[in-house]
């Protein structure tokens, strides 16, 4: 790099060199060297969503006669370039920064400054014709930018996390459907308990799946508050009203969402509860699925030594030394990204907390946790579908030996012959091993007829008294929750 | 106690002696003495939601045909002694326990057995006449009874919450209006910023808390869905429809919670996601309030070598060996109060992600720290309310002086002499510590009445340009608010 | 309560009425009024604790000229009844408290102050004898004897936990011994993999758990330096230092712990890492644990549709409306307790990094919640020794089935036939369902001796190639871990 | 891409095509589409001890007549140039993967199977010659050889925070002993207290890293011992006892660590309480050190409007829209990071809880929060100490003011005086605000000479009562800590 040239650039603490060919300027520098931390790049979607708001807040000042048109096209445009992630490479700050966003907003500033000028055939640098702070910052504080690109940023990742789990959701509604008519044994305790279905507990986990979504979606929509236009504490000083005004309703267009001014700037500056109430909904939605993949490995569990009802798609070898052996590694991927967004959600509360007077200082760690968040939980899903769900395969005979097997249908068989005749037989099963379907039989207590009745799949696993002819209309009264998100 | 009488009580583990006036059996003393862990009591709100259930079932047992009337409204009066929490004494299981709640809910089911064979003229523990398993808990099992009296205990506390978070919000409110028109200096950093109003604070105070109280609201109303009639597993095996509909009917009406019937009953007996969504809230609330009392402690720091800006009113001394010391104990409380909620909801994670197959058998532990977050925030934001927020009073003059020294302000008189200008004085300012006004008006930069205008309160704490003939109207827009929860 | 009598008690908030025949004063009644929080007591381990301060403290006191023989006589004669628990009663302060535990130190000033009198024949409240401030606290702060009292409470719960640890340490010992030689399928990714013997999996139970009591007592070595002498901010200011060194003397020969001084005060002040290490080391050791009950319970799940290989002792009936149903409960209290204690460690981190200049004044919330995780895990680890522990038993033809069952014996014969034809062979065992020992047999590649050799439990289960005529001291070189913590 | 060839590669789930050139290999292909989670690379010092494992590997299989010479060097000199970090571009698998490591393991396995081939002239791919599963993965399981490389990253990462924490701990030694003599006022609760030397503050920050350097010392001690030669599951199956000893005596030479084969292999297989123990020594580290954060953030408030105690080093601008603003943003990115590795630690926990029967399939996400923690600790110390710590100055005349001024040097006269005296004297002070020296003037209560023998810095910070002629020697009794790292 010994032929590396040079410009100089000036802030009020002095002088610095800044490569030529940079996009970035003085501050953007002194950011990058203050932060040495994770190495990690700026998330993606902030840095375009950073070019949304320079837009949006230079056309406001345009159309408000406080930014020249000449200027404000330029920056309108090279703004484009930040939303198109032409200029990625650029943002060379690290995630994990002091100041509250001021390196991230001035990584931005400086970038569209100097694309700026290029378009309008200045010299990158030549800030007194398009200035990083005083035009493309216009009317703005890193206070108020700073965290509408994160609201916008967060809604964008979002989106694309709630269109994963709609997938996911309609995947496990597929298998609840495929599973329908497959008996197994229900299990509490990791005890024997009862019979249900396959396609029962896929429903169970399409009905909680549904539940995250819907929760995702309530949280959604208390990002589209913005604090654009609070500049510095929530006064709004030095933002005229109607560039309030036309900001976010150029940040609306632009983005796509429905954004709107948050109904009191100085707590919309302040708090960050608005990111706690999306961080705990991405928790409960990893806790609800690390369940289920537990579950399946549980069911997954053998092929020979374990519960053996369900086999999940072999993906890639499990063993270099046991040849042959297959590991549900999709499942554990997800366990990992719970814990991981778990962790995340930790990091984002103590920042949360830790806000003080006008402004929360450590908003970017809690950003970069909170999108690392919902990005990892849409590929995790995304792999799970894929890999996982849309391939599992049950072991039906397997499932329907427990059941036959089990002690535990002697509960279905109660109401019909009576405590203690029922507790006899259950003593005897538990003693002999022998299979209580046999032992109703040899002594009479009911006729073969009469137990494929009570053993029928249904009876035993929807509402009332096996056997009673139970009219499965029924079951629609309990489980009409078949529309999209339940 | 050498003079202690005793019963024998029988189940299927062996023979026991039980205390002879003892309301429990023999399997809420074995659940004792499996589990002396915390050595607390079950929350009062969850025995008492537990008799509304058992008496809830015992009228739809009844009216469906299943439980001989006599049997059942002798159920039901004891049931109301639960209610009542005149039997309180006799749960003497622990809070924390194996068994997904079957501890909790056999010592309800001995209890009000016992007390119903009481109420019968028969001698405690003739269970053939009524019987904990057969008519307490008929067409019930741990895992629908148990989760139902969780809801219905959990609404109940929760609705002591959100009345004294509403009071909360009404003193915040009122001291908004009270601090109105007191000019402060904002800070953003713990460093100096721009001018802001004590009011406007205690506005975004005031907002959040409203936040908070619509954020539990809305879980709220989650937690009247129950999985009563699930039985064992959710399917509802031995469970008669009629009495799934009469049992939430009378749920509701015992209440005074809308309860319905949950969609899904197979999801709603194995997730737990409505307990972590409630915690995640109480989490969210009291992070925000935490940030509150830090603000407090440092506004009220000092008196003299620290910011002195409010007086907290004293509630006891504060040292033994510093005489006249008083410190911020209520706001001390509150952040404490918050660290146990927050640890309390990594508690409730943990158990909620343990959950496998049909049944989450960790209940116990997250109910355990569910309530008790729920009760210590009541009763911390009681005392923060009465003992610390409606009592302060600002050092009025103290924060005037800051702001008139500070360098700040010179934010404001920037538009109306240029930036050049501005921070000349500022530097000059910075070095020699001389006031910004000082310099301005010695320069003859502005007059003393331009000056005036600039530095209103008004002026310099609303939107727009200080200086330049705000509306006061204009504050509506922004600060349009005030309706209750806001 | 309408014959209740009081006497009038006086500091510099005001006049007081206080009960009596309280022993506790003005400063309580005002601590307990403003606290009203958990409602639960403080841990009598820190009374007895604070006792043991408090006595010390008179005692160097009398020693160095400072307080009056007769008077410090008296209290430490006082301060004798509040370490026997006498007087636990009399200490009503909430253990979650603002003021950074001047509530619970005044308590115990005053108490002794009272019972002083009482045994110098004076009436209570006569503090102008005996003084809560003056004398019992003299040369004191609550800023070192607090933290002081906290530590021998911690030492002395501490003891208690590791003496239970060494029971449980023991337990498993005697049952890797007993297991010794029964093989079964070892798992990963819950996955058949090759074989292990029942006895290697409790001697990595013992061995994990010789590590926590390690661990442990290495951090008890932390808590023996204690502040006291530090008074208000550690400078020790109004301290003399022949009472700084006598007290400690004293709290040594009191506690039987070999108390010492910090070696720097000001820090021992501030500093709250000796209790996080702490609440670490219990942390990590619920979390060892807790794995291990998870292991049991998915060994002991079954009877019939589970893996079926462990026995728990039944402790109590499972289920209400499934006859026989025994649950792992005592297994899943220890989870729970784990879930609790890691929480309450997330409190502890939270009130430990909120520590501001010369004192953490979130001490209170931190140390209710090291001193309940210790005694729970004492407790819960009590019964999971005496209740599940020494009496689970092996279904050792089940597991020995498994092993003869499995495909993953193929990976010890491989060695020996070569890698193709183990391929071969599991490739057909995979598909059939054939045993692969009788695949074996009838292709002729192994005699049965050869495979007896191999299929040996001992050289399946110990380092080199089996059937190779290993020795079986080899053993010792590996598992040379038998002595009492390993 | 169009131009891309490939060669075509096998494993148990078929043919692949892997781009010609790639040094990795089928497994590593499908690793790598299977968890496209975070996007992230392996942590380099992962990667370059797992190069050491595999050269350990072959030697001792070389040595022990396992492999053939002219393989086991050709894998060795491959594995040197993994060490060296020549080969980090092929390491492409996810650090979040399901497999327990499988993946890494086997990116390695292939990475270095093909680089051997080329060193041998051979072709890639050509695995019949060095296979990666057959010779470079020799007698190794990924469950011995990734977390033996894991503990080795481990030590040498942390290798690198210690370094950076002994300068951490001289700088702050250094500032110590340059603000030794500056008095300013204690606070406890952000309440005036008693005054305090800057340097005893500054003494208790080092003292408290010193503790953390050796609490980091002792776990690093527990990493050495690795489970290389455990395989599967900790048995050794397969694994010559000739080797184990040879490949644990190179893993020391290569890697400089006193390497040691655990006493329990099945043991340290399954059990991952070494790393959750080294996580919770940089949590308890971090929480540390952001309370000195916290303090300085304090400290440096104003300039006008807060405490201004200190002044840090100006970095960078802290604002667009306030000219001259400058944030303690070096205090701020440490507070972040505590706030990162506090959330690593619980998602190291949550993983490390998740452990089954012979393994812990959730390493992966445990390792990469682990080496993340620790390396972004080194960054971050690096930056806090060169931009922040060194050159952080004092603001002697304005704490010396504070003190002046204060009430709370009454506590140092009281002895003098009197409580009464000096009560009425602090209530007067407190009601005029005048100061505490001046009414003792005025009222004669105490000579100049005698305040001033009282209030000189030394006499007030030291133990014992001030003004009564304390040696200086004193001090050294108390804080003759100075060796280097407490």
């Amino acid at each position: 790099m010994a032929s590396t040239q040079f410009r100089m650039e000036h802030d009020f603490l002095g002088d610095r060199e800044v490569p030529l060919d940079a996009y970035y300027g003085v501050q953007t520098l002194r950011g990058s060297e203050n932060f040495p931390i994770t190495g990690l790049p700026i998330h993606p979607a902030l840095i375009h969503a950073m070019g949304t708001v320079k837009k949006a807040a230079a056309l406001a000042n345009r159309d408000t006669g406080h930014l020249e048109p000449r200027i404000a096209n330029a920056i309108a445009e090279a703004a484009d370039d930040v939303i198109s992630g032409k200029l990625d490479r650029w943002f060379i700050v690290d995630p994990i920064q002091g100041g509250a966003g001021t390196s991230i907003n001035m990584n931005t500033n400086e970038v569209i400054a100097n694309r700026a000028l290029e378009l309008l055939g200045e010299p990158k640098g030549r800030y007194e014709v398009v200035s990083p702070n005083s035009h493309v910052n216009m009317a703005q504080s890193t206070n108020d930018a700073f965290p509408t690109g994160v609201h916008i940023a967060a809604l964008d990742v979002g989106k694309q996390l709630v269109a994963e789990l709609r997938l996911l959701h309609e995947a496990f509604a597929a298998k609840e459907k495929e599973f329908e008519g497959i008996i197994k044994m229900g299990r509490t305790h990791l005890q024997d308990a009862v019979p249900i279905r396959l396609g029962q507990e896929f429903g169970a986990y399409r009905r909680v799946i549904g539940r995250d979504i819907e929760r995702l979606r309530g949280v959604g929509n208390t990002l589209v508050e913005v604090n654009m236009g609070a500049t510095a504490v929530g006064t709004g000083l030095n933002a005229d009203p109607a560039y309030i005004t036309a900001v976010v309703k150029y940040l609306a267009e632009l983005s796509g969402w429905p954004i709107r001014t948050a109904e009191n700037l100085v707590d919309a500056t302040q708090n960050t509860d608005c990111y706690t109430e999306v961080s705990a909904a991405l928790k409960v939605c990893m806790m609800n699925i690390s369940k289920i993949a537990n579950d399946l490995r549980l069911m997954a569990s053998g092929p020979r030594c374990g519960l053996g009802e369900l086999n999940l798609p072999a993906r890639q070898p499990g063993s270099s030394i046991m040849p042959g052996k297959v590991n549900p590694v999709m499942a554990e991927v997800v366990n990992q990204v719970a814990f991981q967004v778990i962790g995340n959600d930790h990091t984002i509360c103590l920042a949360s907390e830790a806000g003080q007077f006008e402004l929360n200082v450590m908003e970017p760690v809690l950003v970069f946790n909170l999108l690392q968040s919902t990005t990892i939980m849409t590929n995790a899903f995304r792999v799970f579908r894929t890999f996982c769900i849309e391939g599992l395969t049950p072991n039906t005979e397997r499932m329907k030996a427990y059941v036959d097997n089990s002690v535990g249908v002697i509960t279905a068989i109660n109401p019909h012959v009576g405590y203690e005749t029922a507790a006899r037989i259950a003593r005897e099963a538990n003693v002999t091993g022998k299979p209580v379907r046999e032992l109703i039989l040899r002594d009479k207590v009911l006729t073969q007829e009469q137990l494929d009745a009570i053993l029928d799949p249904f009876e035993m696993t929807s509402p009332g008294i096996a056997g009673s002819g139970k009219q499965k209309e029924h079951e629609d009264v309990w489980f009409k929750d078949q529309d999209e998100t339940r």
